[in-house]
C-alpha cells in the first residue's frame, strides 16, 4: 500500500525539485533593509523589480507614520473574531464605503485576505446550475475559486474576443437546455505576468449580445490605471459595465486583504454567505486604518501614478530602443521575452544579480515552453532614473553575452543557503 | 433566460434572510474599546465570551508594545511579495523555526492566512489516487479544502471510533483495488462548537491497524491544551502520531496567520507547492514579530493558560451546578444547551445582553435543529470572578423565564443599525 508522504518526496514539483541548489538565491530570497528601489541581498546593494509597490507606498514617510500609529493605537488583535459575530467596527465599514465609492459601486465588502477572498466569492455566487466563462490566463487564486464551483466553467483562448464569444455561445445554449443557471464571466484588469490589459470594454460590449454578469479582478490595475487610479475599467471607459470589481490590497496599497465593490444587494448577499469571512477572522485594525490612509493618498496624490508611469514609460521605451521584446504590455508591468536554455537563464541571472546589481524576477521551463526565458520587471514610483539606466545596461550586456553563448556552463553552482 | 443575480437576493440564505433587523446586532455587532473582559457595545459595557482571546494576549501590556514597536520599525508593508519570490525574511524563517521546536516536529512553514493555508496544504498533500478520510464536524476551512480534493472521500461520524474504522476499512479497500494512492486523515485537536476533543489518541493507536497519514487541525488546542500549550496531541500524549499539526494564529495567538509542523522533508514539499503562499503575499513583518513574542509569552507564562482554565472551570462548574447542560466540553470552550424557539431564542439574548450586560454567540434554527438553541461562551485568562460570577445570574435568570414562556413573543423589534 502507498503512502502519501513517501509519493511527494520522490518528485517535489516543478520549481521544488531545485531546491537544494536554489533555496535562498532563485528561490525564498530574502531582500532586507527598507522597501524601495534599492534593498540588500546577500550582503550587497541591488536594484529590485520584484515590488509591486507600484505607488511606492510601502515605505512612504506619511504611510510609515499612519501603520505605527495605528499599532500603537489599536494593537495588532484587534478586532478579534470573524466580522460577522465580533470583528465589526465603524473603521472596517468606512473603507468599505470609501472603497465602493471610488470605484463607482453601490456597496463594497473588505476580505481578509485576498486569494480566498476571491475563492469564496466565486463559490458565494455560483450554483450548479451557473456557467463561468473565464479567461485562460486567470490568476491561480480564480482557478481555485473555480475548482470549488460544482457547475460547468468554460475557458476562452487568453484575450481571444471570438473565442470568448463562442464559449459564450456555449454556455447560454447550455443555459438554455437548462432552463435555469446564469453565467458568470471572469477576467482579469491586468494579467500579472504579460502586463497586458482584459479587454473588458470589448467584453462589455458583448453584453447587447449575451446575458452575463461580469467578475473582474484588477489586482494590477488598481491604483495605476484610469483618470483616478480606480483601475482597467476607468480606463478603458466601462466601469459601469463591470458588475463585480475586486481587488487585493497586496500591490497598489502596499497591504493585504483585498475588496468587492458591486450592487448593494449582491454584496450584502455575499456579505452573509461568504465562507471565507464568514468562518476568519477579521482583517487586524491598523491594516484597515493604514488601508484608509493608503486610499486617501491615491486619491489625493495623482503625481505617485505620474512617477509610475513616467518611470515605466522610460524603462519600456528603453528597453524597446535596445530591441528587447517586451510583448504587449499596456500596463506598467514589464515583461522581457528571450530564448535560451535553462542553464543560460540561470548564469545569465546570476551575473546580472551579482555584477550588475540587478535583482528581477525570472520564468523559465517548465513554468514556460524550454527554450524561453521571461524577465518580468515591476517599476514603481520609488525608482529613479539612474536606477533605470544601469538597469538598461545590464540588460543590453547580459543580452549581448547570452546570444553570444557566453552563459553556456556546464553545471550551475549551488547558491543556497545554509540551512 | 436566468440571472446569476437575480437569483441570490431571491434568497439571502440562513443568517442573511434576517439581516434587515439583524444587522448591526446579531450579525455583524460592534464590540468597542481595548479588547477584553468587559467592551462597550452600542455604547454599554458588556461583559464579553465571544473572542477567542484565550490566553488574553490581545491586549496585554507587553503583546500592544511589541506590536507598536514592530510596525513603527518595519511598517505593514514589509515583506512586499510571496515568500518564494521577495517575500521572505530572516522573521519569518525564526518564527517558524521556534513552532517546530515548540510543536516537536522538524520543521513548520508559516501560512498567510489560516483558511486558505489549510485549504492549500489538503490540495498540496493529496492527489486524485489518494483518500481523505475525515471528522463530520469539520471546520468549513477543512471542508472547503476538502472540495478542491480530485479523489474520493469518506467522512466518519463525529469522534465515533467504530465508525472511522470502518469508513478507514472502506479506504483501505479502495486503495489496494486501485494499486496505488494513500490515506490522510484530517480531524481537530479541539471541535470549536461543542469544545470536545479530536479523539486523536485512538486514531493515533488505529495506525498500526490502518496505513495513513494523520493531520489534525489544533486552532483551539493550541495555547489551551497539554503540559505547555502545545496542543491537544501534547495533552493527550500523542503529538509523535500527528504527521501534520496546523494551528492558526487566530485564537489563543490573538493574530492572523497560521502555521503547519511535520517532517522536514514533507514541509519542503509543501513550501515549493502550496498555492496559496506561491502566488499570494507573505505574512507582514510586524505580524511575524508579534507572534514570536506572543509564542514567547506562551512557552514562558504557564499562569496565563492556568488562569485561562481556573476561569473555564469555574464557569463550567457553576453552570453544572446550575443545572446546565454543557454537552461533552473537555476544553475551555464552554457550549450551553437550551430549548427553544427562534423568537424565543432573540427575545432571550436582546435580555442578557441589554439588561445584563452580557455579550456571547447563540446558534440557532437553521443552523442547528429547530426548537434547539446553542450558546457558546469562550472564557479567557482575561476574565475574573465578578464577570463569571454576574453571568452565572444572569443565565440562571434568562434560562428561568425561557423555561417560563416569558420570552414568546410576538415579534421581533428592528435591532438593525441604520445603514
Amino acid at each position: 500500500m502507498a503512502d502519501i508522504f513517501e509519493r511527494l518526496i520522490k518528485n517535489y514539483g516543478p520549481i521544488g525539485q531545485h531546491r537544494e541548489r536554489a533555496h535562498g538565491y532563485f528561490a525564498f530570497p530574502k531582500l532586507e533593509g527598507e522597501i524601495g528601489s534599492r534593498m540588500m541581498f546577500r550582503g550587497k546593494e541591488v536594484i529590485v523589480w520584484s515590488l509591486n509597490n507600484y505607488l511606492g507606498l510601502a515605505n512612504h514617510p506619511a504611510i510609515r507614520k499612519a501603520d505605527a500609529d495605528a499599532s500603537a493605537a489599536f494593537g495588532l488583535a484587534s478586532p478579534m473574531g470573524a466580522r460577522m459575530m465580533s470583528g465589526n467596527t465603524n473603521h472596517h465599514e468606512q473603507l468599505e464605503r470609501e472603497l465602493a465609492e471610488f470605484e463607482g459601486k453601490e456597496d463594497a465588502i473588505l476580505l481578509n485576505f485576498g486569494y480566498q477572498g476571491i475563492m469564496s466569492t466565486i463559490d458565494a455566487l455560483c450554483g450548479r446550475h451557473d456557467i463561468v466563462v473565464y479567461d485562460a490566463e486567470s490568476h491561480a487564486c480564480i482557478i481555485d475559486g473555480l475548482r470549488l464551483h460544482p457547475g460547468h466553467r468554460y475557458v476562452y483562448k487568453h484575450n481571444d474576443i471570438a473565442d470568448f464569444e463562442k464559449q459564450m455561445e456555449r454556455a447560454t445554449a447550455l443555459i438554455e437546455k437548462q432552463g435555469r443557471g446564469g453565467i458568470l464571466v471572469i477576467t482579469e484588469g491586468v494579467f500579472g505576468m504579460a502586463g497586458d490589459q482584459g479587454k473588458l470594454k470589448e467584453i462589455v460590449g458583448l453584453k447587447s449580445k449575451f446575458e452575463f454578469r461580469l467578475l473582474v479582478d484588477d489586482a494590477h490595475g488598481f491604483g495605476t490605471l484610469g483618470k483616478t487610479g480606480a483601475g482597467a475599467g476607468e480606463e478603458q471607459g466601462c466601469q459601469d459595465g463591470i458588475d463585480l470589481y475586486f481587488s487585493t490590497f497586496a500591490k497598489s496599497m502596499a497591504s493585504i486583504g483585498a475588496f468587492l465593490a458591486g450592487p448593494r444587494t449582491i454584496i450584502d448577499y455575499i456579505r452573509y454567505n461568504i465562507r471565507s469571512q464568514i468562518f476568519a477572522k477579521s482583517v487586524p485594525m491598523p491594516i484597515v486604518i493604514g488601508n484608509l490612509k493608503r486610499l486617501d493618498m491615491l486619491r489625493t496624490m495623482p503625481e505617485l501614478k505620474e512617477k509610475l508611469w513616467s518611470n515605466a514609460l522610460k524603462l519600456q521605451q528603453g528597453l524597446k530602443d535596445r530591441g528587447f521584446d517586451i510583448g504587449s504590455t499596456d500596463s506598467v508591468v514589464t515583461p522581457i521575452y528571450m530564448k535560451g536554455g535553462v542553464e543560460e537563464a540561470t548564469a545569465m541571472v546570476m551575473d546580472i544579480r551579482e555584477n550588475y546589481g540587478i535583482f528581477c524576477s525570472i520564468v523559465v521551463y517548465p513554468v514556460i515552453p524550454k527554450g524561453h526565458i521571461i524577465y518580468r520587471l515591476i517599476p514603481t514610483a520609488a525608482h529613479n532614473d539612474e536606477d533605470i539606466e544601469r538597469t538598461l545596461i545590464a540588460f543590453s550586456e547580459t543580452k549581448a553575452k547570452l546570444d553570444s553563448g557566453a552563459y553556456k556552463v556546464e553545471a550551475i553552482p549551488d547558491m543556497a543557503d545554509a540551512r
